[in-house]
């Protein structure tokens, strides 16, 4: 489907207003939510989620320019250097040779610092909508390259494991970033529960109070659950695909930053839960399940748990997105 | 098919005797080498190859007692527990609640020490023969444990990364040894070429050279190529699996220890390889390749180079062999 011709204002023009009208189309995209990580697979592997989704609208100008809106009355930076949908756009039109430029409205759904993506779906929403508006003119591992620099401006690391998922779809091992060598695995329809402690973890600490050592012993058995994970999603292997959910290395550490992660983790798995963990660097945590009935009953129980504790939250049941980031037509 | 009726003497026999033919049952099995780590799956991964074997006899015995012998005259020590074929089978005569035991002869063709799994290929050899004698009343699970007792015997460490492949034959992850979890990988026809330089490294000094503790972005690099390799392996896309076989973290500690490795990775690649590196522990290097003549090549690379080194050396061109021990029947 082509819906590059969206925005057109009608079709009985002339040639001499065709620039004019070229450059006032627009496209409207649905950027989702993702979950980086996987428990075993620390920065290199990462899932898109049906939901929730930041709703985007780009519109092609004929001038070098970014410029970006919140349609939710955000304040934002007046350099679009400083955007995460900003950044990875002035990276795609410096490699164009003409005057094409962007103006972008941001409907934030995904809350920044939940841990499930926000910031990717910012910078991939807007590269995913602009090359449509460019007639599709880069791969989808150029607009990974460009999406990056907008993870660099919100946590000041260039990583993929949002932001390749949120364009591939379904769940993406991101082999190397230098080069970068991205991997779709295929997976079974699996059920995902997310709940959203409303604490802060920022990105940058929860890096920060990583080790830059690891035992090797430990780097092993992660290795040993990250292959048993991609098997096991691979061979439709719902169990193994439980087991291999175990990190002995980052979970240990980041998980002190989230209040109730360890009851939330043992009762999930009490209700049917294949197993979860920590959503990229927190707080959200995700449960997988097999069955939608045992996603909602994981939620009741994450409900449950931050009622008591008395902290705020929110909850999604979802499913993994097999296609990333949507061009809708309304 | 069933081998169990080798070795009877005659079909005319009594009643009266029936225990006496059932305890002179023997069987023979060939006992594969194999090739620990691949490259990113130090500890966890291992794949099985047709050639060479151990050649190995075993038979029943109707006595709580085990039996070793060398065809080649190597003098093996008085007791079964210190021996690689002996320990595993007395783990396992432990275990059943009668009067059995085991008489083996081993006909030794995978050189020890070599880094191609011959304590390995004694190890398993013995169970599964035992076992098949025995109506294989035991699953393959409980013969990697009992087979990794051999390999205590060898190195001082129970692993299972040559015992799994070799007794489940083609590519097997070893997902974690406690509980014990065997993970059978899916992988493309491929030819492999070993080459074995004539230099002793004894597996305990190829792992006491090893550091205790990792650097975290070198286990994050490392844990994208294994989850690259099996997924590799799975989707047979060989350029995946050559890109993948890359190890940053024991590779450049062990290499070290195998003249000339460098330039036998690097040159066996540019005659075609996909990849390939250290053996186990070394000091044999192995090579894949997607075709038998590339394997050639590959092979007349190896000889070339430990030529001008001048170091004696054994050459493999071989295949992954998918079925494991095999019991044979002549």
């Amino acid at each position: 489907m082509n819906h590059n011709q969206e925005g057109l204002q009608d079709t009985g023009r002339t040639a001499s207003n065709k620039l004019m009208v070229e450059t006032s189309k627009t496209v409207k995209v649905l950027a989702p939510a993702t979950v980086a990580n996987l428990v075993c697979g620390f920065d290199v592997l990462g899932m898109c989620l049906e939901d929730p989704n930041d709703l985007m609208e780009v519109r092609l100008l004929d001038e070098k320019k970014i410029i970006i809106h919140s349609a939710d009355g955000y304040p934002l930076p007046s350099d679009p250097m400083q955007n995460t949908a900003g950044a990875p756009l002035v990276e795609m039109i410096n490699e164009l040779d003409n005057n094409t430029g962007f103006e972008v409205i941001i409907h934030k759904k995904i809350k920044p610092g939940s841990g499930i993506g926000s910031s990717a779906a910012s910078a991939a929403g807007a590269v995913v909508a602009a090359n449509h508006l460019l007639g599709n003119i880069f791969t989808n591992t150029d607009l990974v390259r460009f999406a990056m620099f907008g993870e660099k401006v919100a946590s000041g690391v260039k990583h993929a494991d949002n932001i390749a998922p949120c364009i591939y779809g379904g769940i993406t091992l991101i082999r190397s970033i230098h080069p970068l060598d991205i991997v779709p695995i295929p997976s079974p329809d699996l059920f995902v529960t997310i709940v959203h402690p409303q604490i802060e973890v920022r990105t940058k600490d929860a890096r920060q109070i990583l080790r830059k050592e690891v035992l090797l012993k430990d780097a092993i058995r992660q290795w040993g659950n990250i292959a048993g994970l991609v098997a096991g999603f691979m061979q439709n292997d719902t169990a193994l695909i439980g087991r291999s959910l175990e990190d002995v290395i980052i979970e240990p550490v980041r998980s002190i930053l989230i209040p109730g992660f360890d009851e939330v983790k043992r009762r999930c798995k009490e209700a049917g839960a294949l197993g979860g963990g920590i959503s990229g660097s927190g707080p959200s945590i995700f449960m997988l399940s097999t069955e939608r009935e045992t996603a909602v009953r994981v939620e009741a129980v994450m409900k449950e748990i931050y009622n008591s504790i008395g902290l705020d939250y929110n909850t999604y049941v979802t499913t993994i997105n097999k296609t990333g980031v949507k061009i809708i037509n309304d």
